[in-house]
C-alpha cells in the first residue's frame, strides 16, 4: 500500500538487531508516514548473530561494502559502533546516493565533514538523531532552533551510566565502586566502563552538538574532560551543603575567544532541572539568542528508544531527501 | 545570494511585527538555511499599525483576501488571532499554494480538518509550532515520533499566565486575585484574563495536540475544563501537605475507551519534573510506547520565542514543501 523503502542494516547486535526486528515485524513506519519499509540487507558476521537477532540468516552478510553498493538499498542504517569501518561504510553509501541513517556518536564526531561532504556529493540525507540522546528529539530540536537563532550554549548530561552511577551515590550513599559494580550487574555499564566513566562516551556527544551550532568541525579531542571515577561521597556531602548536587555536565559555551568546550563532574544547584534528572535519563539545554532556554529530557540510550530515533530518521531522510540532513555551514 | 522567498504576515501586532521586522531587518533566516527572507506584503488596518510595527506603510493594506492572492508571495503568516478571518484567510493562501505558518490556536483547533485539506489540494505545507508552546520544539518533536510510535499521553503546562499566577500563589503566598492583578500589571495577563484563567487557551491547544495523536479531529468542546479561579491558598496548603504543589495540567490520555481529555488545576508531586516549572514557562511530556517519556520545557510565549518558532517553520515549509506539515492520519 504505501511507498516501498528498501533498508540496509549493517551490525545487527542490541540497536541494530532491534531496528531490524521491527522493519521485519512491519512496525517500522506507522501509516500515516505511507512508508512501507523493508529489510533488504543486513551486515554482521554470520549466520550466529543473525540468528541471536532472530533474523533470517539469508539477509545477513559480513560484507559491508558489498551490501552499501547494493542497487535496491534505499536506506543505509549503521549500528556497527567504532570509528572504522563505520566512517568509510557510511561516506561509500552516501557517495552512492544512499540516505545513511546512525547511531554511531564516534564515527559522527571524527568524521562529520567528510559525511557530510559525501552527502551533498550524493544528494542523500546524512541523519544522526540517535547519535545523541537516544530517543530524545534533540537533533531535530537543534535544527529547528538553529534556523534563525545563534545557540550561545548547550549544557547535556549526555550519558546515561553516569548518571545512573552519580545518582545512585546521591540517593543511597554508595561510594563509586560499588555504584559502578551495580550498574553493572544492571547492563547500564559495560566490563570495561572506561568509555562511560572517562567522560569519552559524552565527549564525542558533545563535539556532535558543538559542530552543528558553531557551524565548523569539531573534534572530540578539543574537549576538555575529566570523567567521574574520582568523585567521591564526601564531595556530594560539599554539594549538598551548598544546596544542590554533581553531575557530568557536558557543554558548550560560545564566548568572546570562542567555543569552551568541556566534560566535567559539575555542581548543579537543587533549582537546576539538571538536578532532576535521575536514574540513566538524559538532558540537554540549549539557549538560543531569540527562542531562549529550550530544555529536552528523555531516554538516551537502550533499544527501544534508540531504535526509535533511527526509525523516525530513516522516515524523514525519505520524506525530505538530503534536504532533512541537520545543517552544518551549508 | 540566497534563494529568494517572500513572505506576507497577516496581523502585524506583538508576534506578527517581530517577524515583519525581522525579515526586514534580514535576520529572519541564519545564512546556513540558504534562504534569503522578503516582506512582500503585511496585513493590518491601517498606517498607524504599521508606524507602530515599524514596517514600511506602503506594505501594509487591510485587504488580507488580497494580499494572500499575490502571485509573488511565497509563504502566508497569519498571527491576526481569533477564529475568523484568520481560518478562511489560511484555507484560501493554502489552496492557492502558498505555504501558511501560524501562531493561531484558536482557528487550528477548531478548523484543522479544513486548513489540512487545503494544504493538500494546494500541495503547501500547513505549520503551527508556535501555535502551541510558544518557542519549545514541540510539533516537531511529536511529528518525530509519531513516525513509528503510538503515542499513549501527552500531558502540558501550555499557558504561561496561569502557571505565573499559580507560582506565584506558591512561591510568595499571595492569592489569587493579587497574583492575577501583579500577572496583569507586567503584561503576562490580559485585561480580560477569561481565556487564560478559565482553561479556554489551554484546551485550544490540548485539542491540537490530541488532534495529532489521535490522527482524527478533537474539537476544544470535547475538553473537560477547570480554570484556576477557584484556587485558593488553602488548596496549596494541602498540596504541600501532600508532598507537592498545583500545576493548570493539560492532559490528552489513551485508554481503552478512547480519548480522556482535560485541562484542570492539578496535584503534581515534587518528584514530578512538572511541580520545577515556574514563572510563565512552559512544559510538555510526551509519552510513545517505543520512546518512553519525553520531556521539553522552554517560554511557551512572548514576540521572541514565537516568532523564532514562526521562522523556524518558514524555512522548514520552504526547503521540504508539503512534506513539512505535521502529520495527521495521512
Amino acid at each position: 500500500m504505501g511507498r516501498n523503502v528498501n533498508v540496509a542494516v549493517l551490525g545487527i547486535g542490541n540497536i541494530g538487531g532491534e531496528v531490524a526486528r521491527r522493519i521485519v515485524a512491519g512496525s517500522g513506519a506507522t501509516a500515516a508516514t505511507g512508508l512501507d519499509l523493508r529489510l533488504v540487507a543486513a551486515m554482521d558476521r554470520g549466520p550466529e548473530q543473525a540468528e541471536r537477532a532472530g533474523i533470517d540468516p539469508g539477509l545477513v552478510s559480513p560484507d559491508g561494502a558489498a551490501i552499501v553498493d547494493l542497487d535496491e538499498v534505499d536506506v543505509v542504517v549503521e549500528t556497527l559502533g567504532g570509528e572504522q569501518p563505520a566512517a568509510d561504510l557510511m561516506i561509500r553509501a552516501l557517495a552512492g546516493g544512499k540516505h545513511v541513517v546512525t547511531a554511531n556518536k564516534e564515527a559522527v564526531a571524527k568524521h562529520l565533514p567528510a559525511i557530510l561532504a559525501a552527502a551533498r556529493d550524493g544528494g542523500a540525507a546524512f541523519m544522526f538523531e540517535a547519535s545523541v540522546g537516544g530517543g530524545i528529539p534533540l537533533i531535530v530540536s537543534l535544527r529547528q532552533i538553529l534556523t534563525n537563532n545563534e545557540v550561545l550554549s548547550m549544557r547535556g548530561i549526555l550519558n546515561g551510566t553516569t548518571n545512573y552511577i552519580l545518582h545512585r551515590m546521591e540517593s543511597e550513599g554508595s561510594d563509586y565502586a560499588s555504584a559502578l559494580a551495580g550498574a553493572q550487574e544492571l547492563g547500564y555499564a559495560e566490563p570495561d566502563p572506561t568509555a562511560d566513566v572517562e567522560g569519552i562516551d559524552a565527549a564525542n556527544k558533545i563535539a556532535i552538538l558543538a559542530s552543528l551550532i558553531s557551524g565548523t568541525h569539531i573534534h572530540p579531542d578539543q574537549v576538555d574532560r575529566t570523567g567521574i571515577s574520582a568523585v567521591t561521597l564526601d564531595d556530594f556531602e560539599d554539594a549538598r551543603a551548598r544546596g544542590g548536587t554533581l553531575r557530568l555536565i557536558a557543554s558548550a559555551v560560545k564566548e568572546a575567544g570562542g567555543l569552551t568546550l568541556k566534560v566535567a563532574p559539575t555542581f548543579v544547584s537543587n533549582d537546576d532541572l539538571f538536578s532532576r534528572v535521575v536514574r540513566n535519563f538524559n538532558a540537554v539545554e540549549i539557549v538560543g539568542d531569540r527562542v531562549g532556554p529550550v530544555w529536552l529530557h528523555g531516554q538516551g540510550a537502550g533499544p527501544d528508544p534508540t531504535a526509535s530515533a533511527i526509525l523516525s530518521d530513516i522516515a524523514e531522510a525519505v520524506l525530505a531527501g538530503h534536504a532533512a540532513t541537520p545543517m552544518l555551514g551549508r
